[in-house]
């Protein structure tokens, strides 16, 4: 066998793995793990019904288009209804806005793909979703954090980072934000600073990539529905690609989601996507379709709010009374993530070898950072457990921490 | 709104839109056109009643990782059948070698990502597929074409341009080959010829991706089963990088096929995957397995090579009769195309706008070339259309090879 690594590009050489992906196949080893690393939607909210009424139809009716190639930018009803969803948010859009992509990761890729040469600068939230730090990195993307607050990315922080960035030389492209209940923090972008991220953008002539793949996921007695209207909606120029995605909403082994962009960049979207894999699965893209001419889509997002709003509470509480002061966070407002605080001396690493060995999971805070921090940090997904199985797992934490703390513990436990 | 352009990566500036599917799109606008345009399998050929027994089964049990996201290297039993199948054609591999991709296409990208940076080159044949051009290029590859003979590519070619490439201080990268019934000429290469290209790749350290999606769909009359045998069968130490689909034996919809590399390689694959797409369907990659351990597929092989045998037949009968000496070709021994090459006179692109008023369609000889070549040729794909509409198609493709001969034609048509 001859030595491959001489082969590799530059670029897979750098190639970083995702430490949610890497942690999540960490999970199919250790038997009886409780999870709350990745940030998969409950399983019990997927329709089974509904779904097998759809495919057994769809392939009762021989229509060979079912299981053809398909268009490269999807089926056109369902752009259609993905034009239609958007309206019913606020975003004025068009058919040939819009390309369906193989999930909302394709469309992080593609987006880059399209507006960063290698060496580039990307402006990203810091924290963010490590899949759009893998994604922008491996295209040779250089990304520079901007740090948060309460309201979201600090416009400040973006003001001096172009600045620098601009100093140095470097050619600024975009600002990838995820105003909807963030991905790991759980933030709510605030109106006003959506506006702020907008007008600072039109001045410095940047894009907005913006990813919302959680925004009908608000908590009905915490958030009002305005308060999750896509910076989209208020783009007047042309300046917002926006991602979207059926994952959370429906399920994810479908892979359908799709990217949204003015006219000139949608069709080089178009063309990326043809070389990267001629279209989405035209099966899966006709099951979407139908479930949302059904209105089975429509009909779950209330449910699913309710759901997550109540788990979340179990993670709360659970965390509370287990933690106590060793723990903290800003209460989450929608969305899958609870991103936890931990108390100076905790290390995120040491403390996921503890809490594996008491089998719970997580992810790492520091794996959401472009830059070394996030050190005392967790992102705790309260989607996928049950209730039972987040108090379980957030007890399971609990004496993760109390090991860490006491070593003692590590025999005892 | 803005002036989008500006925004564009220098990546995007330059991709080129794939000639089949700008064709594909083109058939959608012209009524009643038959097309021998995209290499579409027959969709009479899809198992219906089977697949629908398969989705109904898979959402009945309401198993929830059906609908979830999966592994990024693919759903592993569905792994452990390739490794099977591929057993049986001769490749040994093993489960760490492979990785599911979204669609053979996706190989092509996810391959060309890991083994080669910008400007790196890439040897192609000549002619050879326009996806495979389309993926490369958009990544910066520098592609070099080889010309082919009846028994494949030219190994005194690929000696000269390699030797011309090194003398340019360019790297070189690896080879792509489609051994079995070439897309687009349908050449079967000779088993020897495929033993010197890997003799010639190890003496010059380069690596080949073997395209292989027609390699089970040969022409019993014509070919034996041993003369498929995959290049990958007998590379000893792992220079080959294999792609295999499910999209022309069982159907292109569920976007299902794989890469077959050495560890090393498929580890760099996985985790370029992994921020391209997370992981292909899930559903689909599991109505595949079912339709794999229930031997769907396997019995669908020998009808499919007897259906496109007889098409291709029907094909080669209807333009003798139609075109006689104004049309010839090398006779298919599988696969789903036949590469015909017209009269001196005769200008691809002129040809196929006469062809598109005559309500047929195919694709250019132009587009499959890295060359400025290829304007006397097209490629007929006789896979989907049925027998009659291929007699049909043939007689409007006379009709419009008459117009460009005598202009007069033009509106007596």
């Amino acid at each position: 066998m001859i030595d491959h690594t001489r082969y590799l590009s530059g670029a897979a050489r750098a190639y970083e793995e995702s430490a949610i992906r890497r942690i999540g196949a960490m999970g199919t080893r250790v038997p009886d793990l409780i999870s709350f690393a990745p940030g998969y939607p409950a399983p019990s909210t997927f329709p089974w019904d509904e779904l097998r009424a759809i495919a057994t139809e769809l392939l009762e009716r021989r229509d060979g288009n079912v299981l053809q190639y398909g268009g490269t930018r999807g089926y056109r009803p369902l752009v259609e209804q993905v034009v239609h969803a958007l309206t019913g948010r606020g975003v004025r859009t068009t058919v040939d806005e819009i390309i369906i992509t193989t999930g909302s990761q394709q469309g992080l890729d593609l987006a880059c793909r399209v507006l960063a040469d290698p060496g580039d600068v990307v402006f990203v939230e810091l924290p963010t979703y490590s899949g759009a730090i893998a994604a922008f990195r491996n295209l040779g993307a250089t990304l520079v954090g901007v740090p948060q607050d309460e309201d979201g990315i600090s416009i400040q922080g973006l003001h001096d980072e172009i600045d620098a960035v601009r100093a140095d030389g470097l050619r600024a492209r975009f600002i990838y934000v995820t105003p909807n209940f963030q991905n790991p923090t759980g933030l709510l972008m605030s109106a006003r600073r959506r506006l702020e991220v907008l007008e600072l953008a039109r001045q410095h002539n940047l894009l907005i990539v913006e990813d919302d793949p959680y925004g009908s996921l608000y908590f009905e007695d915490r958030t009002r529905v305005e308060e999750t209207r896509p910076m989209k909606a208020d783009d007047t120029d042309g300046r917002v690609v926006y991602l979207g995605s059926f994952s959370k909403t429906l399920a994810p082994g479908f892979r359908v989601a799709w990217l949204t962009a003015a006219p000139t960049l949608a069709n080089r979207v178009e063309l990326a996507k043809q070389a990267t894999d001629l279209c989405s699965g035209v099966f899966d893209q006709r099951i979407v379709h139908q479930a949302m001419a059904r209105g089975v889509v429509q009909a779950m997002a209330p449910q699913l709010r309710t759901l997550y709003q109540e788990k979340c509470a179990v993670m709360e509480s659970a965390l509370r009374e287990t933690l106590g002061d060793d723990v903290s966070w800003t209460s989450p407002r929608g969305g899958f993530f609870l991103w936890a605080r931990f108390a100076p001396q905790v290390d995120d690493l040491r403390l996921f070898d503890r809490a594996i060995a008491n089998r719970v999971s997580f992810v790492i805070g520091s794996a959401f950072y472009v830059t070394d921090d996030g050190h005392r940090l967790a992102r705790l997904s309260f989607s996928a457990p049950t209730p039972e199985q987040i108090v379980e797992g957030v007890r399971r934490l609990g004496r993760a921490v109390a090991e860490l703390s006491s070593p003692s513990h590590l025999h005892a436990g």
